[in-house]
Formats: C-alpha cells, sequence, structure tokens
C-alpha cells in the first residue's frame, strides 16, 4: 500500500466516479479555482482523464482511497458519484478508515430517499457528516451549472454552501442551490424533480403525437410549434432541445428523431415517485400516467401485433386551422404542467409532514429553476407564487395559476376531446384534466363508493352532515350486525 | 394452563379470528357438516359466538391455542382470519409449540403477498405446510359462497380440497375455487382481484357521476339504470348491488345513498396493485387512476375550499336523448371494464414471468366468477378464452373482446369527450381509452422521450432499424462524446 505520510492535504475536495457527470463536475468545480481530486475505481479512467479533459487544470489524480483523503483539507469534502445502490454503501465503507470525525461525505447520485435516511443516520453515529444531494442537468448542466439539492446533516452546509453555490447555476443572480432539509430530502426533492421530469416530457410527446399523427403536421412544422412556445408561456429546456431535436439533421434527409426506437428507458426515479405518492395517498395522477406510458412504450413487439388487430377511428384528416389548433394545444400542455406541478407540490407537502421535515416551497422551485432538466421560466412564477404566501394550500389557489389554468379551459377540454376522437392517446393531458374537475368537485361519487363498500364488506360509512360517527346499515336484510373490524373483502 | 390430555381430537379444521367474515366462514363449513374449532384472542367473543350464531350447529369454541390444537384431527388444519401483518406472525408463533409436522396453517386474510412468501419458507423449514389463501366475497360471500385463491405449500392441497371446494361458491357447477400457484401466489392472484374490485367501483361510480351531474338524471332514474345494466353486458354483482343502492330508502324521502360522505377509504390492496405494477412495468393505468381517485376523495375539505375558487364549464342542461346517452355509457364502461382486466391479466402474467409461478388464467377467471366482488358474467367470456387459448398473449387479442371493443369504440369516445366537454371528471374511463389508443400504436411517441435522454443526459439510444446496438449522438456539439454509464440525470 502507498506510504501517504508526505502527501500534503492541498485539495478542497474530491470527487468519486469519473462517468461524464463526475467528470464534468469536476472540471465545474476547478474553473472556479478549486483544487479537486479525481478517483474512480476503474484507475486508468483517472490516468486517461488527467491526460485529457483535466489537463492543465487544478484536478489532481489520486490512485487510492488513502491517497484521496491524505490529499484533502480538514474537515475532508467527498462527493460520490457512483451508481446508486450497493455502490455507494462499498465507497462509504471503504472510505471510513482513512476519515476523521466532522468529515462530510456527500452523495450526489440519484439514490432513493430511504437509503439517505439510513445512511444520514449510519453515519451520524460515526460522528461523520453525510449530504445527500440532488443533482440535475445532465451533462451539460454539471459542467456549467446543475441545480443542486442538498440534504442531511445540516452541520456540513456551512463547509460545502461556498462551492456548491459557486458551481451551481443561477436564475436571476440567485444559485439554484440551497440546503433542502434533514437526512433524505435533498434526495426525496431530487426524486419529486425527476417525476415531474417524468410528466413533462411525456407531455411534450404527446402533443408532438397530436401534431403528428392527429394534424399531420411535417416535422419541419413541428419544429417550428416548438421554436415558438419556447418564447412564451413554455419556455423551457426541455421545450428548446425538443426544438435542436427537431431541426437535428444527420444528412440523411429523414429527421434522426424519426428514425429511433419509440421504447423509452425508465432508470426508476419516476417509479419511485409515483410510489411514493400512492404511499402517502397523494393522487399524483399525471406522472403516474407519465410512467406507465414508458412502461407501455416498453412492449413495442406486443403493440405492433395489436396494431394490426385492433381497430379504431380512420385516421385523421385534418382540415381545420392550424394556427388555433396549435394555440390550443399551447393552453392545454400548459394547463396540463400546471397540474403535474401542482401535484408535485402536494406530495412534498404530505411528505413534510409525513417525514417531520421542514421543506421551503419557494427554495425548491428557485432551485429547479435554472441548471435541471426542468429549469422554465414556469417556475419563477411558482417561486413568486410561495414566496407571495409561504403556506399557499395548493399552487392552484395562487391568482396567477388559478388565472392561467381558468384562460386555458376551452382549449385544454377541446385538446383532449380531438384525441379522444382521432384515437391519438394522450394520458398525461386527460388525466390532468380528470384530476382538475376532481379536484374541483365539491362533490364526488365516492359516496357511492362508499355505499358499495358498507354493502358487500360491511365496512361502515360516516354521513355527509353526521358527527363523523361510522355507520353500518344492513342493506340487504340478511348479512349479520356485525361490522367488519379486521378485514377486507 | 388448561389441562388438554383428555381432549378427543374431533373437529376438522380451526379458524382463529371471529370478525364477521371469520364468523360466516366458520358457518359455513358447519353448513356443509363440518366440525369446527372456533377461537378468538378475546375469548369472550367465543362464547357469545357459541350463544348465538353457532348455537346448535357442530361448532367448538376454544378457549386457548393449545386447546384448540388438541381439539383437531392430524394433520391439523388451521385458518388464520386476523388483521395482516404483525398478527398473523403472533399467532402463527403461539401455535408452532402445538403442531405437528405436516399440519397446516391457512392465512386467508389479506397478506401481502411478499409476507406469504416469507411465511411459507419459514414453515416450510420447520416442516409445516403454509397456504396463503385469498377469501373474497364480503360477508355475505363467506357465508353462503366465497371465492378462494388458494397458493403457497402443494402438498397442503390435498388435505384442504374438499373442504374448500364445499364452501366455495360455484359458477356453473364448478367450485371458484382451485389451486394457484407455490408461495404467495394466492395472495398475489387476491391481490390483484382487489385492484381490479377497485377499478370496477370507480368505474361505476364515474357512470353515476355522468348520469347525476352529467346528465342530471334523477336517483330513481340512476337506479333503474343500474337494473337494465344488471341484465345486459354488465350483469355482475357490483352493479346488482349498485341498483340495491339506489334503491334503498331509509324511509327520510332522500336516498341513503346521497347523504353518504363522498370520502373513499382504502386499505391498501388497491395500492399495492399499483406499486407492483410499477415495479414489474406493467401499464396498469385504470387501477392506478382509481387508487388516486379515493386519495382525491379523501381530501374533501380541500376540494370544497377548491370549488369555490376553481372553475370550469357552466353546469350542463343535458338536452340529448336519455337512453341513447345510458346506452353509450353502458358501451364505454364495458369497454373500459375490458382494459381494466386486460391489464389486470398483463400483471399476472408478467408477475407469473417474474416470480417462477405457474399460474392459470382461465383457473383464476373461473375463481373469480362466483362468490366474490367482482363476479360477473364477463368473467366467464373471460375463463373462456382463456380455455380456447392458454398462451393469449392478451385478452385484447381474443375475438370476442375484440370485437366488444371495437363495437363499443364509438360510443366509448363520444362519452369520454362529453364528461371533458361537460367537466365531469372520469379518469378512469379515459385512462382506459388512452391506453387502448397507445396499445394499438405500432408507433408511439417515445422515440422523441429518447432524443431528450440521450440530448441531455447521453442515455444513449437504439434505431428502429438499427441493429439493436445503443448510440449516443453529440447533439449541441458542444457536450462530450462520453456516454452516461452509471448516472441518470
Amino acid at each position: 500500500m502507498t506510504d501517504t505520510s508526505n502527501i500534503k492535504p492541498v485539495a478542497d475536495i474530491a470527487l468519486i466516479g469519473l462517468a461524464v457527470m463526475g467528470q464534468n463536475l469536476i472540471l465545474n468545480m476547478a474553473d472556479h479555482g478549486y483544487e479537486v481530486v479525481a478517483y474512480n475505481r476503474t484507475t486508468s479512467k483517472v490516468d486517461h482523464f488527467l491526460e485529457n479533459e483535466a489537463k492543465g487544470k487544478s484536478i489532481i489524480g489520486a490512485h487510492s482511497i488513502k491517497e484521496l483523503c491524505a490529499l484533502l483539507k480538514r474537515p475532508r469534502r467527498i462527493i460520490l458519484l457512483v451508481k446508486a445502490g450497493a455502490a455507494v454503501d462499498s465507497f462509504i465503507e471503504q472510505l471510513l478508515p482513512y476519515l476523521d470525525k466532522g468529515d462530510i461525505i456527500i452523495d450526489g447520485g440519484n439514490s432513493h430517499f430511504p437509503d439517505s435516511n439510513r445512511r444520514y443516520e449510519e453515519l451520524n453515529e460515526k460522528g461523520i457528516l453525510f449530504v445527500g444531494s440532488g443533482v440535475s442537468g445532465g451533462e451539460e448542466g454539471a459542467r456549467y451549472g446543475p441545480s443542486i439539492m442538498p440534504g442531511g446533516n445540516k452541520e456540513a452546509w456551512p463547509h460545502i454552501k461556498k462551492i456548491f453555490q459557486d458551481i451551481s447555476a443561477k436564475a436571476d443572480g440567485e444559485p439554484c442551490c440551497d440546503w433542502v432539509g434533514d437526512a433524505g430530502a435533498g434526495h426525496f426533492v431530487k426524486m419529486v424533480h425527476n417525476g415531474i421530469e417524468y410528466g413533462d416530457m411525456q407531455l411534450i410527446c404527446e402533443a408532438y403525437d397530436l401534431m403528428k399523427r392527429g394534424a399531420g403536421f411535417t416535422n419541419e412544422e413541428i419544429g417550428d410549434v416548438f421554436a415558438k412556445w419556447n418564447n412564451g408561456i413554455l419556455d423551457s429546456f426541455l421545450i428548446e432541445i425538443t426544438r435542436d431535436i427537431f431541426k437535428y439533421d444527420d444528412g440523411s434527409g429523414t429527421p434522426l428523431v424519426e428514425k429511433i426506437s419509440d421504447t423509452a428507458g425508465q432508470k426508476g426515479t419516476g417509479k419511485w415517485t409515483a410510489i411514493n405518492a400512492l404511499d402517502l395517498g397523494m393522487p399524483v395522477t399525471l406522472i403516474g400516467e407519465a410512467v406507465f406510458a414508458r412502461c407501455l412504450s416498453a412492449l413495442k413487439q406486443e403493440r405492433v401485433r395489436a396494431s394490426k388487430v385492433l381497430d379504431g377511428p380512420e385516421p385523421v384528416k385534418f382540415t381545420g386551422d392550424k394556427k388555433e389548433f396549435v394555440d390550443q394545444l399551447e393552453q392545454a400542455l400548459y394547463a396540463s404542467k400546471i397540474i403535474s406541478y401542482a401535484q408535485g407540490f402536494m406530495l412534498i407537502r404530505e411528505a413534510a409532514k409525513t417525514y417531520g421535515w421542514e421543506l421551503n416551497n419557494a427554495g425548491i422551485a428557485l432551485m429547479w429553476r435554472g441548471g435541471c432538466i426542468i429549469r422554465s421560466v414556469f417556475l419563477a412564477d411558482i417561486t413568486k407564487a410561495y414566496r407571495q404566501d409561504p403556506n399557499l394550500e395548493n399552487l392552484l389557489f395562487n391568482d396567477f395559476f388559478k388565472n392561467a389554468i381558468s384562460k386555458a379551459n376551452p382549449s385544454w377540454r377541446a385538446t383532449v376531446a380531438k384525441a379522444v376522437t382521432w384515437g391519438v392517446p394522450t394520458p398525461a393531458f386527460a388525466s390532468a384534466l380528470a384530476f382538475y374537475d376532481g379536484y374541483r368537485s365539491a362533490k364526488l361519487p365516492a359516496n357511492l363508493l362508499q355505499a358499495q363498500r358498507d354493502y358487500f364488506g360491511a365496512h361502515t360509512y360516516q354521513l355527509l352532515d353526521g358527527d363523523g360517527k361510522w355507520i353500518h346499515t344492513n342493506w340487504t336484510g340478511r348479512g349479520g350486525e356485525v361490522s367488519s373490524s379486521t378485514y377486507d373483502a
């Protein structure tokens, strides 16, 4: 084992994991004048990185964990950017022998927040400060300014705040990085960010499908629409890259996007969001539909077989006004997006309650404003809404969004009705509208559902203007009077 | 402790847990000539049961687990009908000291199937045969013939088959009870049953809401519609009890159902189904929306506040043909129901693959035909479809269902379009239709989604007519050529 006794602790921070995100984060930190230690399990990657991208920058390579730790000033600051799961625990294990109390381990990967809760507790007992930090922005963001969502042991924050806010994206001069909350709160908020990202992407895909299979637009026309939208209320990173994607020509004549397989992958964070919503009992329907839409896309061969036997409406011969259609579509996408974010913040609200976190919604919206995949003008309005009223019960109660969705209503309904009639699937648009109509219903038909459950399962029900007492009715006159206590039929 | 040395093992089977389901199952077994031991933790319940419902029947009360075990013939057959979770493990612990190898513990509660997988393994090591059995039918079903879905240790089946098939419901003379599969397969199938039950109930609620808030039907008219539907393609237990519920008069003049609070409870099995669908990557969208609809109904006070600020279309003044509207609604409900069951069997198919179970779809449909909450004429057609072709890839590929959904198409679309225009929420109808249109799409817009993921995260994509190779494009000309290996932005 290398003797490290002569190594001077000169470096400000270390990063483990030299995949694209890791390399770019290191270069970003170096650009801001930090001395960064780079390490990777396959150390040949370290050498390759130093000889190429990192050449001439304030970046030191380490070839062992021991060397990495010896190179760091105290308290040591170490970022893990490795595959979520066992790899994170394994590197923490490898680091511990070389760390002192007060040193800081930052997991910048996409860890599931319950794992971060656990690691926070385990390392807290050892006197090591754990930070679970969401980092979003893809390779571009990591390189030039990502959105960073750190949570965990708050004692670590003063030691990492400057570095993190220096390298993070800025929105109107404000860093898109602030302390989120205790334990796994940082990774929780990143999880919801990714869920919302799933929703945004699905909404854009449905708009594309309506233009293509519905109104018969060419890719050129579709690209122009996204270019136009990017100068309006939908101005956002995802709309911008969609414009670029439709403009991207690989020289073959056919736009590259049309040659790409329509089978979406998903690495789990969107799924986690939907599962968490089910666990906390929050109706985050749009993200749910977005995740399921990816699952359905993955059943490519089955869909191809189904397309040959299952019929629907005749192919659309669009004869309407294209401009009007596009403007309605823009309003529909915008309204659906408002619903998706409203649902996301409903989940965050419930999580704060359930997990005992103090979460600052305005701060979260600000962190998402720049650097990350869902960055948009839209998030500035959300930040404003929560700054106006930090206790805002629901985004939809804010005047700006209330009026926006009111204005969008006719176009939104017309668009979903068109999709339904044309036979073009818009699960996210339709689910958002159904949620809106359910949310604004003082009375839903669930009274019948409660009657049914009491009828067949003696589950009992409450009266609308009762004292909250649970009542069982012997609907048939046959069944017993015993009400169900332990059993769910 | 009572001396049990003189107790003769005269009883055929024992049941622990005297809530309504337990009591009724015992009475059902006694009616079929079985000598049944009844036990409950609170033994006063045992005495009360013996002095009342059980009086004069072949039912013996036990006042201790030891006494219960002494009363049973070998191999001992013991049914647990207690609250899912810790109570089941606790009773298993209490039973073990008094059991011999080959004795059978049957968990008839609503246990989560992973728990049944675990208990099957644990008891297998001890030589005890564990059966996790779904039981559905509510109090009526338990009393006069439930649907029973047993799985676990197959060695137990010959010893319980006769009792279970004697007391189970019958459909065209066939018992609605058969061996499902290994380990937790019985509880898994019961879980899916409950998920489908959530979906069916939600669909009925949406039809009710469309008739009430949409077309302005009176409760009398609504009751008549369900009565009519119960003689047609929707003939089922849930439609039948819905008819009864609308006809139920508590003498106050207002139908009781209208006085019941519209806040639905959910005990978790529907949620488990949706989570399992997300875990297995199967697009079971209708059950997902049904669970979320219950979550939304629970936010009653928030909805009431929202109803005062969020606007939508003017209240409907229905002037159309009521009969035509009702007939279209019937077709819409029927088509949505077909989708829900198709999705449910997609989940079962994937679970069999993932968990290594041999599941017989025709048998499962048959078990659901009678006794249980979702029993219907419809399930006879599903049984037939899977008997015609046990390897049927999807219900929608069966001619009967393919033609049924083809016939329903125009009415289905018209109904969802109406709901969208009227502002009446139909999340399940709309989600089912979106799934159908997605499922029959050889090409979905997910190609754009894959391009986006490669653009911002270097996630790579495959070409439609490529060799399956994963490709990364440098869309911007700026980002590196390094493709993402460990990181999900």
